[in-house]
């Protein structure tokens, strides 16, 4: 059909998320025809992101350095680690400029389904920043879903085996919270599902 | 939010057609955690698109030589020129694999409304090819569309004053031909629109 050049770029372009061999097509001439100001910055910004972007030792986070910003930030609170799936959940929670303790990104949920166990994500590690000490609390803000709380459930499970393992005394291990659920800001009820209402109602709180 | 490598990513990643910031951090994420089977490769096949494709000095094609493999194709009949408005539309009519003329890419069509006049496509350097002689025809195979078919006329227009101009005699130019009107292969008569139906109607065909 076309050059073997633009034929590959198409090819790969259809790998990404959302992306289909007609609208690979489509954004390879787009990026064909804007060579200058898009097609070579976008080309030496992926080289640049290759070459440089790692996971950071410590939670997991995607960064040009390691560890990541956000461990690396005095200024943020390391009492406290949020736990989340996904880099993506991750940055969603940075969006909202709301929280200042530290990550840790697991990299998925367990799965039956997907035979994904717990030796597939990030626990042990998570494990092993709580036993060093200094950790207050562990926010588990795995998705509201069957594996996402299948999930959390079982790392609640294994920290609260790690503070009872650690003499009869049980010395105060961090304490284990999760998200809120509720009516969404900006939400109808008339539109909201029966779950997400009753468990608003259930946690009503004093005006 | 994250490190300036991808928040560039990302920032580049929104200008392709069908993205937005949401849909380029999925993007961006996707790549970084497929460094090696799609983020490398990309950044290599998007450095090589931009250093070699070229537009064709002839037709206007995208490809890696010039004159583009189409033109420089020994086996197509360069007797007959299909016009287009676009690369994309000169792809869809290679993927037929039942055209065997070659092209003239015109890089879109007259706009009122935008202000695009004859000017600003590549009708010059048609009409520059006509002029050198030996074109049998020429089939215009612009959008269906007003813009489409204004461009349409305004070619064919410009393609009859020039068989005019060539003297008294009228000496035979080009033919002008344009695509047929009529049902999708495929398509059911009851959900089509009335244009369409009505045109088939007209160009009915003996059986």
């Amino acid at each position: 059909m076309s050059s073997p050049e633009i034929d590959r770029l198409i090819q790969l372009l259809a790998k990404l998320p959302g992306f289909g061999p007609r609208s690979a097509r489509r954004a390879a001439l787009h990026l064909i025809k804007r060579k200058d100001t898009l097609l070579e910055p976008l080309a030496a910004s992926m080289a640049q992101a290759a070459q440089s972007v790692r996971s950071c030792s410590v939670c997991g986070n995607l960064d040009a350095t390691d560890p990541c910003s956000i461990c690396a930030d005095d200024r943020r609170d390391r009492s406290t680690i949020c736990l989340v799936e996904d880099v993506a959940d991750l940055w969603a929670l940075e969006r909202t400029v709301s929280y200042k303790g530290v990550y840790h990104v697991i990299g998925g949920t367990l799965s039956a389904l997907d035979g994904r166990g717990p030796e597939d994500l990030n626990i042990a590690s998570l494990l092993s920043r709580v036993a060093a000490g200094g950790i207050a609390e562990i926010i588990l803000a795995t998705s509201a879903t069957v594996d996402g709380q299948t999930t959390a459930h079982y790392i609640s499970d294994r920290l609260e085996d790690m503070n009872a393992e650690e003499g009869g005394q049980r010395p105060a291990g961090p304490s284990i919270t999760r998200l809120a659920h509720g009516v969404p800001v900006g939400g109808e009820l008339d539109y909201l599902d029966d779950g997400t209402l009753s468990a608003a109602l259930k946690a009503r709180r004093p005006v």
